[in-house]
């Protein structure tokens, strides 16, 4: 279990993001996943993409979902994302979907994480990377 | 012309949006334009849903684009929309995407809207939502 | 566990699938779970769009997908479809996706369905489309 | 005007490609048109990943579309794409989205691409890749 810290991310429901039973086409739930924790790296003073940049990926290895209700085009929904577990070389984000405006759990799901290098080969996590994801930022590090 | 707003919105660019050149995939500047549209809408007070649910479609029937300079995973973004001619059936919106940071240009657009009703037929823009497209919001007339 | 078929369907991987990494973005294997799940409707003589027509809906209430190895732009894929438990308002389709060069596994999942009318309501599974999840196909019932 | 080859490319529409208005969301056609021209490469012997592998991009700069009828989920589509124009450092692509079982024309649109290297500089198209773009394929050169 993690004593980190609860990232809330809002995001408008797009018309793209929508689908024929004029709902959230149900892939999408999993790519504000994404988005939730990506506000959770730059919060924590990380940039995602820098990481990236040295050659450590965090690809996802493993994804669950529910989807509970349906969000519609227009909804104003929030993304509540959180580190679940972290080990040496892999950790697991959960998350939680929330409808803004009434608080209703729209989803909720996790995805595992491998940290692999540029070749490809599952490394162990750095550790300044670790300390992020236990929820001490890399602001407090330097 | 029209001499309605310019309204402006702010998204980070995810990660699902970029491609295997590591920039946005192109049609993703066109979901944008999409967005930037929505907030046009809103704005003006009006919830493109609730036309939807009274029959009033306004279908894209024509797009073009051209893309300047590349976005990257975690940028952030400026959509500016804006409404450039209405006419009894139809009607053109304007878009820029820009690079909140520097403002650099990045992608430039339009895409043509035909008004149609629950059958699919081209019918007049009701004066309500001919307002709102014309720059007077919707709260105004009430 | 079922006794019916099992479908494939072979895709070749579009460049808007591809991500940053330079290979496919976790949700479209998700999304390719449902062009795999599509194929072993229309195999066994179904249209599932006509069933939406009469009311009957099949959403994605959970998903559960491992992803082993990645797949990259213009890879042919095989997708494996097959229905691994039939419940009286419920179903599980399970997924294997393939490289179809080598018959490397890329990823595995299942995703459950919910039959819910056109209100959203659960209900019970219709008979003939509850044959078809059986692997009996609708036109043996003709 | 192109003396090259008009490559036919089928496709059956995903239910993550429609949206609300239970038919295709326009952008989806433009990923059909790059799914036609990856079919094109492929038909004339040419795999466009192994160009990007030695550092020739051909990103599109510039596109163009309009949407005639509406595509559903479950319908088959044929996307016809072309080489309208070959420059020394940029192309045009032409398409045409058809209803396959009636040949009821859905989409029409055209792509300009740019020749660039990995660092993003404009350059002059290879000569073997503009044999291809010209209808001669790569078999034939060698």
């Amino acid at each position: 279990m993690s004593s980190g810290p609860v990232i809330e991310t809002q995001l408008r429901v797009r018309y793209a993001e929508t689908d024929a039973m004029s709902i959230v086409y149900h892939t999408n739930y999993i790519v504000w996943f994404e988005v939730g924790r990506g506000e959770y790296f730059w919060q924590q003073g990380m940039n995602y993409a820098d990481w990236e940049r040295q050659g450590v990926y965090f690809p996802v290895s493993e994804v669950s979902a529910r989807f509970l209700a349906p969000a519609h085009y227009g909804d104003l929904v929030t993304v509540r994302a959180w580190v679940q577990e972290v080990r040496s070389r892999e950790a697991t984000f959960a998350y939680e979907v929330l409808l803004a405006e009434t608080g209703q759990q729209l989803a909720t799901g996790w995805t595992k994480h491998l940290c692999v290098d540029s070749e490809g080969q599952v490394v162990i996590i750095p550790s300044r990377l670790r300390k992020v994801l236990e929820g001490g930022s890399e602001h407090e590090q330097k």
